[in-house]
């Protein structure tokens, strides 16, 4: 194994432990395929129960696949995503969105990652002009690609702007469980938001694979399973993905996972606030490190611990933690940025 | 549970005992994801190794992603694919492949599953008119949806006629290790018939979830990745499908698994010719039963064993056999038929 | 020029001489662009003259594009049209249809072109079945590719089957001019029988280019303005489509123009009635004759009088007439028919 | 007619009188439809002359009916389009690129419409990188979409940094008549810069409808008339699209027509020089004028001559002139803004 220790994302960790268990013990006797199962049922149950609502989920492969197909259910085609430019889905999914949904992204700048409500008046130009796609979805990422969070406040104000102009509103959750171990708790941060459409993210968190489209807005779920089937996203032997979910919704192992890895976070970026050479560049609340550093140390650091460069142009780099990070394992690692750096020093 | 044993699907059965070791076994250290991984690179390995050829392999979610994926990565949309009007392609992935690609599927009829290499000449009436979609893959499924198998002889006709007439051929392999665990090998099957790429089936087999695209002209796979991620088909930590498939495909599991299955089908028809009442439809070859039955015990007998009816003008229902499929599952099956048709001829 | 006339369809027709009259007094100042000046609002007004009924119109450039942008209206992409085997929708839009709508055309045979509302209900099956694309659109050619005639009665029965199971009905009207002169009137074959959407025809009908698609079921042509600009149907100088349009549906030259072109069709039949060698395969209702011919006159005959075989099985060919043909191009044709048959029995 | 002079743009202008007389010379007797006919390939000629080399023209209905099928010809859906933030394709087509040719489109900011050779160089960070869409066409449009005009030099220096970065280079040429007159000629500008393929203006021109694709790199005109026809843009009824532009680009029609055009245009721009409440924002290359005016003008002004407003944050309009604007339009126009500033000033 070339490391055994990765910072480049959370999904380059291993399944949890308590994960594990619950596959092996859904590992028996025959159910009926694609969620008409006992353990989708109970999966159902528990989210309803984390969300303090009678939301609707839906359980899916990836998070690419949670994200498209959520928007793709929301929208006409000549309808348009208003999101980040370092928006996962604008960046990250090789124009998954465009393809399947056929739609139009019409992105906004940010420094960290978080969309404004007062960036949305401007996209308001185009409506009932037939020339241009018409703006119909707000897609905000909590936590974001850039390790931030929103308050429930800017969550809020997205919201009443979008409902005030018939928007919805749609949260890509990939890390969702990070910002809830943040500033939490789930209820107060998504379902009395007012949230349309949830990304619920669980692969990054501890889970093999699986993730969930979660409906607050029940009403919008209605033909959602004809476009989960279509988007290639319908798992046939789904109990393995549901009872990963209870598993993981369960006890809080999700909320612990979490505070784990945003701790990790925060641990190596105390350590990191000692090298004058490492700059931080955007504020930890969660389980990433922006950094600039050095650009002679990148490749030797990358060799032990492998990361992605963010940014080639300011030699930024982002460095990831997980549930399985230990304090070990950001003492070696610091350690090794500080080897390196006095190898350059010399 | 409501059901120990079900015959709607081969996916209705849990995951088979060594590849639930596998996936443990690889539930350790970080890896980078997405492939970039040493359990993908032996994946790959034991791809070549089984083909007996220096195929290219790519892993994916589902069957539907299998498919939809491999025909768009052929395909411009204004050209087609002819199939059988029974293919799953056609049927059963909710216009997937008419969403995706883009291109329509033009279909031929038949009485077993088989498409014939008589059958595609006419569709060349339409090469070069631009008012018509122009066909370029030519895509069959082995082993069928109706259980049955084409001979190697058969599988040659439709290459040679493809190949000479500038389309490719794909192969939908959801259960190619039935066939190959009845007439196989592989090799002599897919390899050395010309078969262009085909859909390489794992979870009805004993695997969790996994397909695998696999390329035997190579020259086909190069914008693959490309596809596999905009169809939202790329695994993060694809490390667990591997693993899956490197223990599947060791030690002759895939074959063994699929021999046992077949088997059972077999096992099941056998004891069904003694029922006068019941007349089997297609000839068992693999590991489905289809049967026409009296109406009355249809119900009666899905509420102790589930499975489909295939078609209601007929009454004609199938019922699938696993690798977890035991002899004492269908002498239960087959006393409880004897049941109801005795309940029904009081 | 090679032809002087042509029977292979009526689009090889020129542009009527009221047509072109419009278009010249059209040719004038400065008007808006994209349909907001005053030959579109004096289009509109016809259109719901014509339908005695308050339609909404909206012009496209031709038939493929009126079709498909309909149905894309219409549609979530896992919904699927219902239409005939020989539908222009199936057959002759190089599978735009499944492209930009993104769904599933599920076909039925027919002998005549003509759909039953028998037909429809075997793919109810399928409703709710999230394996299956969902049946959405009944979508009935009138005239039919064929030259067929739909009954008032007939249209009734299939509106009747689709509204009470929540489909809609589309009529590609391409020709909807010679059925109305052949049996109509317009309002009680459309508007009264309750068909939802027409694709109303002109350019067969002596008009340069142009379409209209007819939303007689108003509700849903709310969001039509943004598919037609999307799917690149939307003219800028759209004065020019409105013209022609006002100058067609006046005075009832479409009427006119259509009865003419079905008469010449009558001619055409009635004198082939008397050469035995030849046989009318569709009743001739419209302005289409289906004839199966001795092979060897199909290519002299082409080269003085272009037109299409349409089956090269059995040597079915198509002869259409427009409003420009006159019974002089009849007895022309007929006589060298008449000269090749001779030359072949020599 | 409410108006008897537009300067909203130049399609907002009837037909002129020669494409008119061309359009009746056309209409005598039957010829085969969609192209196969004497008129098309008299056109085709044509444009081989006017582009001093063997290109490939194919007839299109409109503007974004050439721009989409052309990219959707020369791209797989996983790559991309990159474009100025202003392109027509990006900001007019109400994403009709996306829906149709799947792909996502990059997009580059600027001052003055015009791309940049050195904006390009970040966008190939991502070839290779899966989860990125990958770029392959440039596009940019000549003139811009603001009245400005690429040098031979500016389209050299992007074309030889997409050639040996295998990206195509595209033409919007909805106005490249414009562009040609101002800076001419066409073989300099397009021909010998190595451009691949052209959006080629017609209806802005004068033309009462229709656009043509044209290729330069003709091995990329391979599959295209399947795209023609399944993105809806083939005419049945193609001479009279084929009369028109042959008609064009006789007796440098089309030159004279865009030259007169970019005059009137200059002429206001001159005038309005004088007039210091309103400021030109944009060099007056072609047939557009840029400006800034005080808001209360707008209104009223708008009343009398049609216009839009570009930008509503600064109050900017966009002034567009055609081959029928005449200097009394122009002076008419000047007084009226005059009286409207006289009577704010009071």
């Amino acid at each position: 194994m070339p490391y055994k220790k990765s910072f480049a994302s959370d999904n380059n960790a291993p399944v949890h432990d308590k994960i594990m268990e619950a596959l092996i013990k859904a590992n028996r006797d025959d159910v009926i395929a694609y969620g008409n199962d006992p353990y989708t049922d109970e999966c159902s149950k528990i989210f309803k129960k984390i969300f303090r609502y009678d939301v609707e989920s839906f359980l899916v492969y990836n998070g690419t696949g949670a994200n498209v197909s959520a928007v793709t259910n929301l929208l006409k085609p000549f309808q348009a995503v208003i999101c980040t430019e370092t928006a996962h889905m604008n960046n990250d999914e090789c124009g998954a969105p465009e393809k399947f949904a056929g739609c139009k992204l019409l992105t906004v700048p940010t420094t960290d990652g978080k969309l404004k409500a007062e960036q949305l008046k401007k996209f308001l130009h185009s409506k009932g002009f037939e020339h241009h796609v018409q703006p119909k979805i707000v897609s905000i990422t909590q936590a974001t690609e850039l390790g931030t969070i929103y308050s429930v406040k800017e969550i809020r104000n997205i919201v009443k702007f979008a409902h005030n102009n018939d928007l919805y509103v749609h949260v890509d959750g990939a890390r969702i469980a990070n910002a809830v171990a943040a500033i939490g708790p789930l209820n107060k941060l998504i379902t009395e938001t007012g949230v349309d459409v949830v990304s619920f993210g669980g692969t990054k968190n501890g889970m093999m694979f699986g993730e969930a489209v979660v409906f607050v807005n029940k009403a919008l779920a209605q033909n959602y399973k004809y476009i989960r089937k279509q988007s290639m996203q319908l798992a046939s032997k789904m109990r393995y993905i549901s009872a990963q979910y209870t598993a993981l919704l369960s006890n809080e192992l999700w909320i612990n996972n979490a505070h784990h890895a945003n701790n990790m976070a925060k641990l190596m970026a105390d350590k990191l606030e000692d090298i004058s050479e490492i700059n931080i560049t955007q504020p930890v609340q969660t389980n990433a490190v922006f950094a600039t550093v050095p650009k002679e140390i990148i490749k030797p650091l990358q060799e032990k611990f492998f990361f992605y460069i963010w940014n080639h142009a300011n030699n930024e780099v982002r460095w990831m933690t997980s549930f399985n990070t230990d304090e070990k394992d950001i003492k070696l690692f610091i350690d090794e940025i500080k080897k390196q750096l006095a190898r350059l020093l010399k």
